[in-house]
């Protein structure tokens, strides 16, 4: 019998932050689960009943450590959750565990999506994402910051709403300023922009401004930034993006 | 007491399909309203417990006038959740409420967000959206093509990886081939790409192969189209990104 159970892991997106905020299927998955691995701070914010199992965890870096692990557990019989704030899938732990997955054949990999920070804040802010948008990650700890500020000129000429992952860090200071001063030789001072920090979590807080403001606030890690593209609007505290570039009067 | 009770519209995303794919949150808030408004194709998609309450329905492309029913029937005293599939803020129903918001002072909205399909269709193809990307619908109702075209144009020079929402629909056919030849202008026709259709509905398909291939496939409105960037690969049936542009070996 134990030999011919299936060997599964599930990579869980728990979404932003509150329990709440988990689809029943990301739930189902990790009361399933005989481990569930994953980086501290998002263990924590699991229901009570979950976080008493058996768990693997390691620190932030050590991210393909921590991918091992869990299928090894995996692969011994063990049902594994691993654990990933927002989506798995965006910017996640689901592409690092798929591209170990052939060297552990035996095991059953279920990628189970999340609310990602995107959608989550977006909802706090208003409807900054009504339209075509793109997501754009600050960090350069893989990705040459070349790469990044092109994607944010490209990303302006583009009109997208943007939305910045990771804005900053310990290690990236100044590089919200820095974002935004690539944007303002393309975007005027009055675009409308907003931020969210601890999305569904203790403490949120919320931010909405022009760009020019945008690029004096403190922000970290725990921020996912928006700027608007040329129809948003800022209303009260709220940041709304129209749907088209046909006035909605000739619905 | 009547008058003292709170106003609610709650602007409900659930999801792409199965209720197991919808958060608490989301459930909670319907399990709580009086009225459910929203395009019928998708109150069908909600639990048996959902659907036997008071229902506003109107045609997909009545959406102002089903905004303005909810708005009414909450401002009446009704506890109200408009639906929309996937996120409410994602090419939904969250803008339009908000625009009309202040026509009713009295009723508190609150966007509740939920699973987008780009992240939903992400995870049963693998994991192509490890890295930034960016979501662009080819409907042209609102909006220019023009403004679609140059949007392509461009994601495909950012390096983005893309992903295209209602890529087709009966008014629309060879759209997904339009987006293609203007993609494979910049990208190489072995690109890797995929598409899912009826993401988490029943039928749900997906599909992997290249670029060159992608433009040959049926498409419509209930299919998410992703198009990878230069690290994206395939693997078996899975499609998977990179995340960065430094090896894992280097970690």
């Amino acid at each position: 019998m134990g030999s011919e159970r299936k060997k599964i892991l599930y990579v869980v997106g728990i979404g932003p932050g509150k329990t709440s905020g988990m689809t029943g299927e990301a739930l189902a998955a990790l009361r399933e689960s005989d481990v569930i691995a994953g980086y501290p701070v998002y263990l924590e914010l699991l229901p009570e009943e979950i976080r008493g199992k058996e768990q693997i965890a390691t620190g932030m870096t050590r991210e393909m450590e921590r991918c091992r692990l869990a299928l090894q557990a995996a692969a011994a019989g063990r049902t594994v959750s691993l654990v990933c704030s927002g989506d798995a899938g965006v910017y996640g732990m689901a592409g690092p565990v798929l591209s170990l997955a052939g060297e552990y054949p035996e095991v059953e990999i279920s990628v189970i999506p999340g609310v990602t920070a995107a959608t989550a804040g977006a909802s706090v802010l208003g409807a900054p994402l009504m339209h075509d948008f793109a997501v754009i990650s600050m960090s350069d700890r893989l990705t040459p910051f070349e790469v990044i500020e092109k994607r944010l000129r490209l990303a302006a000429e583009s009109d997208f709403v943007i939305v910045l992952y990771n804005p900053e860090s310990r290690g990236r200071a100044g590089y919200l300023k820095k974002a935004c001063d690539i944007l303002l030789e393309k975007l005027p001072p009055d675009r409308a922009a907003g931020y969210v920090r601890q999305i569904g979590r203790e403490g949120e807080t919320a931010w909405v401004g022009h760009l020019s403001e945008l690029r004096e606030q403190a922000v970290d890690m725990f921020t996912t930034v928006y700027i608007g593209n040329s129809t948003t609007y800022i209303s009260g505290a709220r940041m709304v993006t129209e749907r088209g570039y046909v006035s909605h009067a000739k619905q």
